[in-house]
């Protein structure tokens, strides 16, 4: 298949394009290098180097012999996204390229407005482009678990059967998001299956949930195809967090009360996933929703799990919370249809964790320990971007 | 009451600043006049005449003795919209100023793009503006009926209490618009219920009903007062040119089948309704959602009363439908909310009708009818804005 990865420089849109074309996949990344920008606005870095992307696609075609194609632009500009659709005439779209930090749009106005005008309209434009080069594309869009909140029913994919006053009808799942970032991505979900509806596209929005790892089958081949591991508090996600901490000898920061449970994912299986997708296509006009995770945890379970498989001590320390989030609260999440297309689950196991250690430990003297401590506030409008500023 | 109107020289903003500064309100309107700008871009005009707004509030003024604020600017820039609510410091925010047609929003990516991006960035901007001047501030929001679309169960106003395999939640009505316009009401109420969730705010979100009339008892009172009035199949709404049609001796065009259902309320009770959703305001941290409309009819029974209400003979012409939507269905909305706080609808009464057929004539030279004709169809992405292009 003919594979387009948006945001294929991005933390896992780089590894989810090396797996593709390992697969055999003729695979292209179009990417408007945001992310590396907003590590120059924080004055953070990924822990782990990374390589422009000419030298990326230059080790993987040496490493593997295969050539990935590359597209330089922001789908915010409506003609480039159509002008490379038409050019590179994919079979399935894999969007990953929307700003994906919760904290990133809650630091004031500016952020919350860029992250839900670039996601929005970025997310439009690639829409309108299916439609107008060849809808029978399929796109595979990243969503995330987040979408949902904490609701206390059932968490279904995407769709709910509502019986209300002795009346049924299939609805989409009520949304709930926990930030501007989440409320983004509900907006795109709303937008793509009108787009399905009106069009008849094919469509798979897949709610994420939280992915910890560095290192996929392909990034592991040569240092040069490593992908990004963020660790501050704006980009840097809780597991991968707590291993740095560990590394550090720095008490793994929970967020008060520590029972606020999430839907989590090894990266190994995000990459799977969307090759699963790809391969088995939405039908026309549909609008099919996965939840892409594989187990659940609290914040407090995954600090325990990452204190007890550390080699040495490793202190749990409970921080105020700078959300606005439910503390206790139910979590079931429906998580069975990518399942059923072949996904085998890399469970939470010591293997992967002990990986991280290790890569945490050759990077540790990269780490800027205050870049850790979280200063954006859900509780005010205006946030710092450090502490230290 | 101190009450900012957003929007306030549009064919609703503007008979809602009349009606609240008649009640003794203190009211400031603030436009940045796009609605106008349609106009020109459409080639269309309101059928019956409008003045500037240095003209209309200088009018006022003459016949009532008071003074109603105004303030240029657009709402996405975001300085503006904090400086003006700083200055100002009102009690109540009515946002009426988004683009607001369907049609409008589904001409081509452009036109859908700008829609979401200036009604969610302006709202975006406004909810952050009053977390900053004042939470204390309330929000008026005008939504839609259509956010809902037409599910097979009964629409609630804005929350359904839902019970899923034995457990219960209180959730957020499952949304399934019908437009770029559409979403982008959908996209705002998801924004707003964060805002009240994180920083306490106060905001009552209208979902409305398509409205029908021209004149309230302040608009009648000097022809400088007047509104719009929109005849044409972008910006006009269905009732409103059906009267035209009818006092040109056009047939009265429904879009196939002729079934499709919707909510209806008359345009004195908008301003009504404004006001009652003023002077009673949300709770601190309430998304509170009333469904604005007063009646149900299908597009069928309105052509039907049009035809026999009007003094000569009226046909009814069945037009295919540019848009997707369904032609059959369940339509059964609650609508208690306003009403307990006091509001007296105006059903669809003879009287009403006259007067509009009154005022068609009196301008039937103005109109184009070229413009009627809808051209601007759901299933492509590009449509041209008139037939005779």
């Amino acid at each position: 298949m003919r594979i387009l990865v948006l945001g294929g420089d991005g933390y896992l849109g780089w590894p989810t394009a090396l797996h593709l074309s390992d697969c055999g996949h003729e695979v292209a990344v179009a990417d408007n290098f945001a992310r590396r920008g907003y590590d120059h606005e924080m004055g953070v870095e990924s822990l782990v180097p990374i390589e422009p992307m000419q030298v990326r696609l230059d080790a993987w075609r040496e490493v593997s012999g295969k050539t990935i194609k590359s597209y330089y632009g922001d789908l915010c500009d409506g003609e480039f996204t159509i002008d490379m659709i038409a050019d590179f005439r994919p079979d399935a779209i894999v969007h990953f390229a929307e700003q994906r930090a919760a904290p990133y749009s809650m630091i004031d106005r500016k952020h919350a407005v860029y992250t839900q005008q670039n996601n929005v309209v970025g997310n439009l434009n690639v829409l309108f482009a299916i439609e107008q080069v060849d809808p029978e594309i399929h796109l595979v869009k990243l969503g995330t678990m987040g979408e949902y909140g904490t609701p206390n029913i059932d968490i279904e994919e995407g769709w709910l059967e509502v019986t209300h006053n002795g009346r049924t009808d299939r609805m989409l799942y009520p949304k709930k998001p926990g930030s501007f970032y989440h409320l983004s991505k509900v907006h795109d979900s709303h937008n793509i299956e009108f787009a399905t509806r009106i069009w008849g596209l094919r469509a798979t929005d897949l709610n994420q949930g939280v992915v910890y790892g560095q290192e996929t089958d392909q990034t592991a081949r040569d240092q040069r195809l490593a992908t990004r591991f963020d660790y501050d508090a704006i980009f840097g996600t809780v597991l991968n967090r707590f291993v740095i901490q560990a590394v550090l000898g720095h008490p793994l920061t929970v967020y008060k009360p520590g029972g606020q449970t999430r839907g989590m994912l090894d990266i190994r299986d995000t990459v799977e996933c969307i090759r699963l997708a790809c391969e088995n296509p939405a039908d026309k006009g549909e609008f099919r929703v996965f939840n892409q995770m594989t187990e659940s945890y609290s914040i407090d379970q995954v600090a325990k799990i990452v204190a007890d498989k550390f080699d040495g001590s490793a202190e749990i320390e409970y921080v105020d919370n700078p959300r606005v989030e439910q503390g206790e609260h139910y979590y079931n999440v429906k998580h069975t249809g990518l399942v059923d297309l072949g996904l085998q689950p890399h469970l939470l196991s010591e293997t992967l964790i002990e990986n991280m250690f290790s890569v945490a430990d050759k990077y540790k003297d990269r780490v800027d320990l205050g870049a850790m401590r979280p200063t954006v506030s859900w509780r005010t409008a205006q946030s710092p971007l450090r502490a230290d500023k």
